[in-house]
């Protein structure tokens, strides 16, 4: 057999089944993009070739991570709207002064395609830098058919400026804008019949997501934006449970969603539905942490029912100003009180899940892209347990 | 004038006087090693020469960060430990595995002072990566004189290894060791009476610091730690009321403290005690996250009475392993509600205060060691509101 890289003298945490994986002693080889090869040294047949070879050193090689929610694309900064906040202004100074959700839908309506793109870069690079090889990315900061097209196509555009792969997600259904008048329906109606039907088109939507909230949408517009996806042939996620029991993990796992996410209210009834239907529950703690929430999501009910746990930086202006998936893991441990091979698990092979890619990436397996992270730690509990740290020694994106 | 080095296109927060002390269209120039000029650009008189001139395109420049309270140095690890606890271990089983402090006391009397070298570099590294240009290390993990002074002679050598300031404090006070048989006055005695002595002989201590606390030494052994400290010409500081109101702010502040450190449960009189002696109130979010903990220190009542407030990773293996000034005051802001300029004066001129050294670090202003950290920020608010991000640009040590 001659691979074009192996790299050897490796741990490895395949993520493969239910648990880690690991490996001692393990090699990983790449042909074409794609894992060729991967398991102990021992098995690797002999007489294979390579035109590289890689001395890992002991290092340990997990697979490329997987940010599956993420809203990276838009213009602003909200950056004096948390220090006004943190002098004690009130929400109406806060409005007054262009903070809230509408400045940033206001700054990515007034943003260029290469403003976006240039402003997403570094939020990109840096979870690049921390071994991440996919990434989702989400409209909803443009909330008319112009701007959510024009940031999806900046979404597609970062694939093509960095060696990693995006996933877009359509979410119109974000919050209304201010022209709307406070017309939910109407809004929601336009997000069915213009927009939707155009971005498919388009194929610029890999998936359909909804914020469902007192605060944003309710289940009926909500059954409203996936039946419109369900009819254009796009799957669908949500935004559930966040800040009050609305049943949204119930009525996204009735939709066959790929995922539900947030659900710091999901009740049991919730979580059995997700788990029947293979729904990912996929939890962000930033948001949970920059809100100082103190509901937790229930990681028990999630446990005993089977429902899978994704984790994701959720990184946004408003509520997540965070680019890093190690943090996040080490917030899922400290704050959500999942193991360490649930948080490893829910950057990588439960991420790739909930974005309907687990055929494709979030393990090491043969056939799959070969999207490696290579750290410089003893054991992978250290990714967890560390904070403010980033031991990557090497990063994988399609065997290069 | 011949400068060595002229940043300039630059905006400046200096943080001289109470605020950020902001300069737009500022320049910074340096002279063996020394700020020679710092100001508006206009005030450069004319005629001024340099040897090189840096166009800084608009970027911020602060004073290089202070991480006023670390445990940098130590051996071994302590990640199995925080993975069995998630997986539900108790205190016994954890004690087994050889978990908690004293298996981080064994690792760091084992461990070689080149070894003790190669592991705290890593984290050294993390901190400089983010414009750390200073930062304290306490002993504390070797617990007998040997070890205390290996660790202190540590800290030295990472002064030399990079180029970074280090202080050091011994902190023999910290737990008390399985050989003592749990009499703590016996090994107080060694601490003032054998310990002490012989590292300030060697010039290794830069102050002194105790554990005042129910599950460490009480406040009567830690007056005798703090009497052996003063008739050695070391000032002191003190972890104080972390867990339980032992009024160890108030005995600091009485052996006149440099800082009193975590100070959640400091009442009113406390903080007032402090402020009246000048002993800064130094918070570790890191270590409050980690714990889970919901008692906050009286950030309101350190205003009140006009105490400083700095900030501090608490960089340990057991209950911060934090190396992240940037994350630090996200945490304080978050956590503790601190301001974007309590922030970022408490990792600059209130730690350099905390640490006894604002004639020469922590502020941008003639005289002082040219330590700058130029950020690639629109306004210093990101510096704070960002979570998981690096924008440092340069990181300038000594004038280079
Ligand atoms: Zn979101
Ligand atoms: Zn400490």
């Amino acid at each position: 057999m001659r691979f074009d890289r192996v790299w050897f003298n490796a741990r490895l945490a395949t993520l493969k089944g239910d648990g880690l994986g690991t490996v001692e002693s393990g090699a990983v080889a790449a042909k074409d993009g794609r894992i060729a090869f991967v398991g102990p040294e021992n098995d690797l047949s002999n007489g294979w070739e390579a035109a590289e070879r890689i001395d890992c050193q002991g290092r340990w090689i997990t697979p490329g991570l997987v940010d599956c929610h993420t809203h990276l694309v838009f213009g602003g900064d909200r950056a004096h709207e948390f220090e006004l906040r943190l002098n004690g202004a009130s929400y109406e100074e806060i409005a007054r002064a262009g903070g809230g959700i509408v400045s940033t839908v206001k700054a990515t309506r007034a943003a260029s395609e290469d403003e976006l793109v240039a402003s997403a870069l570094p939020r990109l690079d840096h979870l690049i830098a921390e071994g991440c090889t996919t990434i989702e990315i989400k409209s909803g900061y443009g909330l008319d058919l112009e701007t959510e097209a024009r940031s999806l196509r900046v979404a597609r555009r970062l694939a093509e400026e960095r060696p990693a792969s995006v996933v877009t997600t359509f979410l119109g259904a974000h919050a209304l804008p201010p022209e709307a008048n406070g017309d939910k329906d109407a809004f929601i109606d336009k997000v069915c019949r213009e927009m939707l039907p155009a971005l498919a088109r388009e194929g610029l939507a890999d998936a359909v997501d909804a914020f469902c909230e007192g605060i944003a949408f309710s289940p009926e517009q909500t059954a409203r934006v996936f039946d419109a996806a369900k009819a254009h042939g796009l799957r669908v996620k949500l935004h559930a449970d966040q800040l009050s029991n609305l049943h949204g993990a119930k009525l996204a796992a009735e939709y066959g969603a790929l995922s539900a996410d947030h659900l710091e209210y999901t009740d049991e009834d919730g979580a059995a539905a997700m788990a029947k239907a293979g729904t990912v529950a996929v939890l962000l703690p930033g948001a949970f942490y920059m809100l100082r929430e103190t509901k937790l999501p229930p990681v028990a009910a999630f446990r005993r029912h089977g429902t899978r746990m994704a984790l994701a930086t959720d990184c946004n202006p408003g509520t997540s100003p965070l680019t890093s998936l190690l943090l996040t893991m080490n917030m899922g441990a400290t704050l959500f009180r999942m193991t360490v091979e649930e948080c490893i698990a829910g950057v990588t092979r439960e991420a790739a899940r909930a974005l309907g890619h687990l055929d494709e990436i979030g393990t090491l397996e043969t056939g799959k892209s070969c999207d490696l992270a290579i750290w410089n730690i003893e054991r992978p509990a250290e990714l967890v347990y560390r904070i403010g740290f980033n031991p990557l020694h090497a990063r994988i994106w399609r065997g290069q």
